[in-house]
């Protein structure tokens, strides 16, 4: 299976704490990295991590809270420091451009490389990256202030041809791609061979949700609806779900029924309030209860999909 | 002797390394604290030295390299988030003001307490700041962009009573202050008992210079002479002067050399080029063959002044 990895270099909220870095994550895709949230500390995160700056070309941000944007000017300086070209694309809301943009002006004006921002409308589903392998895509969530989620998706898959009868039919080998892609193959004699007599099931198109500070809405189970892997802020325990209406928040009850709504296979619990001190079990606990293959998000941690 | 420390949370240079973290400082004078300098990554090391964010009410930002202020957002929005009211000073050059105004009007727009921002002038030598026990003033640095440096100096202190010369000549409490600054004693006959009879000599005024990023310039021990302790930055090895000069940055000798010629007492140096993997102490045995009282910033030191 191709690589499709989330690493985890920051999960708690608002603060830095002795426990978590402030929210952070990085999307290995069959080697091109794509970074989601930047909270002050990123930088050092992504090099504790291992990851290299100059596979790193599209930088997502959810929302304007300083959790989710401060480590930006750092990151990029530092990109500034090492990369001799190229550019980075940070997909961020216009307000957030236009105040980004006059610290990198000023700070990273000597950077080789460019730095584009790509301006992201608040409440709108849109695919806003694609490549030949992926596509990102925008959708509503609902908390204090606008803020979007994101879906990565695999684009479909060749299938596989079935070595024996491409051997059989004796099939030229400047057809075979179009057969992967789900072409039937005609015969010299005018017979059509259909091409489920000749390939199998491509393997599945992985997807990966991150639904960053949000209350539980309906919609978003509808948005991420099949995904392999949600990430979803479970900021509160389900004790205390007053507190997490409040403030724009879910408990990790709430996390888990979306995850179980999305009808995902994993799911993974993050943005954790720095009230935990002795770790977070309690709220995996609770979120197991709905949705059993729920892990805690930790700084360090890589997950492939599932 | 009443508290006059610095503690060092940053003495990195350019990036976060594994060794450092960027500049930061803060100086307890009294148990006022005055931070100088705003990596990233500050109010973490900030918290973990057990510092009090509302003994914080000013902070000097030395130039307008990333390295120095992108701690400052973060910082500001976490004391918004704990304080209760009050203000914050951030002492800065204009362009520096404007720009971070900007950052924190939005990113801060509900701290409970307001952020201040007083602008500097390049090349200026003034006291910038003031209270009953202190006083901050600026002198120029020489680096690649404008710089300024900071003396931290305790105003002059009282005078000590002798105990049995204001016994033996009855001197009512009411003139004792008078005499602690200096005055003379005139008895109910006249006759003048001076100052030296009845006093012995202050405690000593201590004082701390920052040098921040600079090439090495006689200019500067002029400007701090008499300091008790400097902070200096030593970016590279007195091999690496060539390069220094280059970079607007000073070698471990020039540091030291600094600080012998200004007559200081003790040297702390940092701003560690980051190629210094196993450690300092090759800057550390160049700097003490000039200038034996030196000692090499890390994270987490703390140093009265002598």
């Amino acid at each position: 299976m191709a690589k499709f990895r989330v690493n985890i270099l920051g999960c708690g909220s608002a603060t830095p704490s002795a426990r978590h870095q402030p929210s952070c994550q990085v999307i290995d895709f069959r080697d091109k990295l794509f970074m989601i949230d930047c909270g002050e500390g990123a930088q050092t995160s992504f090099r504790k991590m291992g990851l290299k700056f100059n596979r790193l070309s599209h930088i997502f941000i959810s929302h304007l809270h300083g959790d989710h944007v401060f480590g930006l000017p750092g990151l990029l300086s530092t990109m500034g420091l090492h990369q001799t070209g190229g550019a980075v694309t940070i997909h961020v809301f216009k307000e957030g451009a236009k105040i980004l943009k006059q610290v990198t002006d000023y700070f990273c004006r000597q950077s080789p490389f460019e730095i584009i921002y790509d301006e992201l409308t608040p409440g709108e589903r849109r695919v806003i990256y694609e490549d030949n392998g992926i596509t990102v895509r925008t959708f509503p969530l609902y908390h204090r202030i606008d803020c979007t989620g994101f879906v990565f998706e695999e684009k479909p898959k060749p299938r596989h041809l079935i070595g024996d009868m491409v051997k059989f039919h004796n099939i030229p080998v400047a057809r075979l791609n179009d057969i992967k892609n789900g072409a039937d193959f005609v015969t010299e004699n005018g017979v059509v061979i259909p091409n489920a007599a000749l390939t199998t099931a491509p393997d599945p198109q992985m997807s990966y949700a991150y639904c960053s500070d949000t209350m539980p809405n309906a919609k978003i189970a509808e948005d991420i609806s099949g995904v392999n892997t949600v990430y979803h802020e479970a900021t509160y325990d389900h004790s205390l779900a007053a507190l997490a209406r409040e403030r724009g928040h879910s408990t990790s009850v709430q996390a888990a029924e979306t995850a179980r709504d999305a009808g995902a296979k994993q799911l993974i619990i993050g943005h954790f309030s720095k009230r935990y001190v002795e770790g977070e079990l309690l709220l995996l606990d609770q979120a197991k209860e709905i949705f059993p293959n729920t892990v805690l998000a930790n700084e360090g941690l890589r997950m492939d999909l599932l």
